[in-house]
């Protein structure tokens, strides 16, 4: 390895500079201030936790993602995490054991071991909210609601949202009881909507069937109309199929009275990203951009796993794709150039300053820097043995 | 692995829960928010690097502190970041490589593979600053300065500095010029002050040889009387000696001036927890924790091993530490809970109290909770029509 290649970073991980760096932990306060307008309660999950307390209800694809390391002190495997939400339900579960409602949120770094997204790098900056101990609707459009109103303060326009509930392809992948292999395979050519490889998969399946119902629902997407489509698709499948549909409209209806301005689409059988949800499931996609800008939704199940079955629902976001996606408007701040001057007097003029406002003070070695190019706007000046702020030339 | 011992973390790691959460979330904000008021400008380093450039420069110390990690893309050997240090000096040399002086502040979580130090985990939250471009001892006083600041803002009382320079050491004992086993024996007995071990490691050295002067300097520690019987053990060993013993005296007589509060002392053979620095060094201690709770000084040379020589200095603290030594006032923030009520009234006067004040939403199924046991001091109720809020009966 030569000099000049030492400071090569891998692929999918930055350096991010100023003024970005502001930018994004400028959204990032904004986003968590706002979650805990509504209630929710900082956490700070460890960076590491041993591998079995990462993956507990989680799914292979999060195992694939997660750096793993081990533990000096025990020889044990550990992991790097991957996704902060598992993290909030095992505190929930089990480190903060509450009953009753509780509502958490959060802002850190995680690590993948590949980009999840061509759109994304290996080292997002996860934030999420996640409501814990309500089965409601009600608790479904508060999350849905709080992701829409953090997406707002990041300054992006024109969300689209496309809810899904999980258990429409759990149910129908269960009834049709194929084997081990081909429902993997129906799995991975669903995840992909291949329509073509999922008519050779499940072609032969009799109408009415959850084989012939699935590849059809499959083809379903859209506004309302996709609904519809759906109703007729699982006529008389099953009360539980049933329930869900109703839960998706009367969530659509919801969004119509209280956010007009986002779009709503369905999915039917959307998988890409849902680890571990059981329930009513949501992304927010902006226009010219592929990959959802947030996401979240219903994860029963992983509470039981740490030994205290909880209902949960939330969502999480990357700080860092949004500030690069959205239109926030930084406010300017401009700042003070002090000179290299021993004086008393200018200490504490700086000292005072310096509660609300920027002073750079120049150094004996940089008595011909351009205050501009720093950033500054203006200058203390000695004027008649008082130090004032003045504006620069 | 039992369901119980599930979630277990690992030694030195630990979830920070609320309202401890919240307050090291304010202090990290106050930091930053200081070191940009000083015109320290944020930078955002990456989780990971390759081993290489993590490594340039620092020293074997940080290699075992460092968590490795196989780059699934590449095959090369990463490791997670154990000192935000090296990264930022990285960034000025190469990514940015601006002329002149360059301020940069970071903060962000660190991963070690042991504890630094029985008081300290696994996963300390780093903060700092960094000086780039200037040699003069102006720079070195706004750092230390800095540091002071940002330990007042952290409400640490009674601190006390002690100022060191590596390069006394480095030029002692290459002057006695020792082999290689005994003068890593000298080092680790020097790091750990053990004075049996250095008089059995020195006894044998003549009088005024530069051996003899390392094992009387080993217990010269104090206020200026050390500084004296200092420059009394080195006189006429060195001109580099005598520049930086003058050196240590100027910067010990400008903290008398601007900080008479704190306390200061010498510690001439200070090797602890310097792994790349090279010239004037300080570490701010207060009464009863035994580790240092913010730590700095000049490391001139990491730049040119990126290629690009710089001078630079710095200091760095750990925020997780620092909320629980310091005795900030945190300011009771109080909310307002409200009822399970779909009045499209409610929601307008929910969305309005949410732009500054915090708003708690009953969900269906805790009707029955206690909004004081959630943090409320007031509430929504309907009066004559109007929303309106109430203190808490």
């Amino acid at each position: 390895m030569t000099v000049s290649d030492r400071w090569l970073l891998p692929d999918g991980v930055e350096d991010i500079l100023p003024p970005l760096a502001g930018r994004i932990e400028s959204l990032r306060r904004d986003v968590m201030d706002t979650c805990q307008r509504w209630g929710y309660q900082l956490v700070i999950p460890p960076l590491i936790e041993y591998l079995e307390s990462l993956f507990t209800g989680t799914g292979h694809d999060l195992e694939l993602q997660t750096f793993k390391l081990t533990d000096q002190l025990t020889g044990r495997m550990m992991g790097v995490r991957a996704d902060m939400t598992p993290q909030a339900a095992r505190i929930d579960a089990h480190t903060m054991g509450q009953e009753g409602i509780t509502r958490l949120c959060y802002a850190g770094h995680v690590l993948h071991t590949r980009p999840r997204h061509m759109l994304t790098g290996r080292t997002p900056i996860q934030a999420g909210c996640e409501l814990f101990g309500s089965e409601s609707e009600a608790a479904d459009m508060e999350v849905i609601s709080l992701m829409l109103e953090t997406l707002r303060v990041s300054g992006l326009p024109r969300i689209h949202l496309d809810l899904a509930h999980v258990s429409i392809y759990q149910s129908l992948i269960g009834d049709a009881d194929f084997n081990r292999d081909t429902e993997a395979a129906i799995f991975d050519a669903m995840a992909r909507k291949s329509v073509p490889e999922l008519d050779e998969l499940l072609g032969h399946c009799p109408s009415g069937s959850a084989g012939a119902r699935l590849r059809e629902l499959a083809r379903v997407s859209g506004g309302t109309e996709a609904l519809i489509e759906a109703r007729r698709i699982l006529a008389g499948a099953s009360p539980e199929l049933d329930a869900a549909l109703e839960k998706l409209g009367r969530v659509c209806d919801m969004l119509a009275r209280d956010y007009p301005e986002v779009s709503v689409g369905f999915d039917f059988c959307e998988l890409r990203g849902y680890n571990y949800h059981t329930g009513l499931v949501f992304a927010a996609y902006v226009p010219g951009h592929g990959d959802s800008v947030a996401k979240g939704g219903r994860y029963d199940a992983i509470g039981s796993d740490f030994g205290r079955a909880r209902p949960a629902t939330g969502f999480s976001l990357d700080i860092r794709a949004l500030v690069s996606l959205g239109e926030r408007v930084q406010k300017r701040v401009g700042a003070i150039w002090a000179p290299a001057d021993e004086d008393p007097a200018l200490e504490s003029a700086i000292s005072g300053l310096r509660l609300t406002e920027t002073v750079i003070r120049a150094l004996p070695d940089d008595a011909g820097a351009d205050p501009a190019a720093k950033g500054c706007d203006r200058k203390l000046v000695k004027r008649g043995g008082q130090w004032v702020v003045e504006k620069l030339g």
